[in-house]
């Protein structure tokens, strides 16, 4: 309780490097619980408001990341990454940055490799939240990379949300930041699309999201992530119950309502033709989860 | 209370024609909370434990039809319904027909019709769970035609799960089940997908799996969810907090993530896709729930 407390009243100086709407948001958040704040921008005026919060706004990049032992850049990919922080290799000896732009997992361990090249500390990250929930307790970030880093500034990535810690390999978090948006975007377009049909019969779309919400995600769905946990891998996928074939013909059904409702069909075509490739590489009288076999193997180029 | 007891003590007599997984349960759910059950397969040997367990088999589906004031069709098709119940024609003037297998709206529609020719009263449905739910309280049944028909078998409804009226047009429950399923198989599709892609670094999916189920879809999609319920129309998809074409960058960081780890990336192409059909359509600095105006609207004949 007491170290809780001192971390608090000593919080460790951030630079923050990138001022995007992102970017804005890290720093203001550190700034407001008391972290001696740092920051630099390409375009300066974007920091105005955050100087008015009693932020140091760096003349250069070199003299932002000498200002503090943790520097966080959140700018628009890697290659600005590299290219920002390039000329101030002679301050990153000795010192931590955290990277929390978007990308892929090599160009995560790339930047961990050149980190590394110059003597700096480095974790990369993904933020799960947009900027108005950053500093928030269930704001999710996730971070990779060797766990005394993390540990050390646990205090300040904690004063930004919820840390989520996953292992060594830099491009964990990235990967995982993928694999989550991949589900929201699937889930997203899934209820925007399950919307459009419910709603091509003029009933209005919140009785339809109601059920959703009320019933189907908490049963029905969560039921099926449950199991899924357990269930994935060849030999798992007993069709006993429902296979592959006849979940094809629902999800014909699907398309030809659509048709029918005057709805784009090319959502349910295209999940029509991932059950005809799972039938196809022999899962027709498996269970739908078989077609896990086909994600997890990238298909042949074309 | 003395209401629903007499009807308990008194149910009507059902006739199930269709014994296979699905008829199977619905017969002997109905049986079991001790209605007069009377049942047809074209297969007669599939009757052979619900006889056991007291239900009559009718030698015609005629005889069938005329043992009770309520049949419950659950054949493979709206064809196979139309081809097995046609020599039964003379039965069914002042009776009811529930049809429950899985088609489009315009086949219940028809249905219907085909029906009302007849004589008989007519409601469509659709099962929202697998065979070994029936029965359960939160088994959820979707019905749809003439609100009288309901109301009068709306006991029997019961026995088999949670009976949910949509309104007078016969398609709707088809329309509805056709969305729901859409739903789950957009939704199941992306959990296999974003498991694929996390478990690509040898890393349990369980773990995933709960990040998903603790946080992801209670706190994200719930939210995404309640919000869409109001916020889906011309007008109301204001790009402040993030664009089209930042969710298209996203997305492309996510076909990349699934080419570098040898993961299937046709899922994220084709959501690429969807989101550049979007920002052709106009929509590029709309967010991304602008999707929904693609989506409601047929795409022209390629
Ligand atoms: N916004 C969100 O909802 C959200 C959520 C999670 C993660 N992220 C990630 O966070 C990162 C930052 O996002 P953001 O929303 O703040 O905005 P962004 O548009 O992705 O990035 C803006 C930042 O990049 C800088 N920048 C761009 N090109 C540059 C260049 N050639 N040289 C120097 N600096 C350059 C900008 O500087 P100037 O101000 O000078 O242009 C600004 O600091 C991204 O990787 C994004 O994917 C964003
Ligand atoms: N099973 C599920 O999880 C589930 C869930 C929700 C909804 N449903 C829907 O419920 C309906 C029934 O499904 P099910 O799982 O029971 O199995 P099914 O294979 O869809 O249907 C089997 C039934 O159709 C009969 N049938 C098929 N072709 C026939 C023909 N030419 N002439 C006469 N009868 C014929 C079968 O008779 P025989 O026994 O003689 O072959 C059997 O009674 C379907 O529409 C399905 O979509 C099923």
């Amino acid at each position: 309780m007491s170290n809780i407390r001192s971390a608090h009243q000593n919080p460790t100086p951030v630079t923050v490097v990138g001022l995007g709407p992102m970017g804005l948001a890290l720093a203001g958040t550190l700034r407001d619980h008391g972290h001696h704040t740092t920051v630099w921008n390409r375009t300066a005026e974007r920091a105005a408001s955050l100087r008015a919060r009693g932020a140091r706004l760096a003349t250069g990049v070199a003299e932002a990341v000498s200002a503090s032992p943790l520097t966080i850049t959140c700018l628009k990919d890697y290659e600005t990454a590299h290219r920002v922080l390039g000329p101030a290799a002679g301050a990153l000896p000795g010192r931590a940055v955290v990277n929390l732009n978007s990308g892929t997992p090599e160009e995560a361990r790339a930047a961990a490799h050149w980190a590394a090249e110059r003597g700096a500390a480095y974790l990369d990250g993904a933020i799960m939240v947009p900027p108005p929930l950053v500093g928030q307790p269930d704001a999710v970030f996730l971070y990779s990379g060797p766990r005394a880093v993390f540990d050390e500034h646990r205090e300040a990535f904690a004063t930004l949300g919820d840390p989520r810690y996953l292992g060594p390999d830099p491009g964990l978090a990235v990967l995982y930041n993928a694999a989550l948006l991949d589900l929201m975007y699937a889930t997203v377009n899934g209820l925007l699309h399950a919307t459009a049909l419910a709603r091509s019969a003029e009933l209005p779309a919140t009785e339809f999201v109601e059920l959703v919400r009320t019933w189907f995600m908490p049963t029905v769905i969560d039921a099926a992530f449950a199991e899924q946990a357990v269930n994935l891998g060849p030999g798992h996928y007993s069709g006993d119950v429902g296979t592959m074939e006849m979940n094809r013909t629902a999800l014909d059904h699907i398309t030809r309502t659509c048709l029918e409702q005057g709805v784009d069909a090319a959502a349910p075509r295209f999940m029509t033709e991932l059950a005809e490739r799972a039938i196809a590489a022999g899962h027709g009288e498996d269970n739908y989860l078989a077609l896990f076999e086909v994600f997890r193997k990238a298909a042949p180029a074309a």
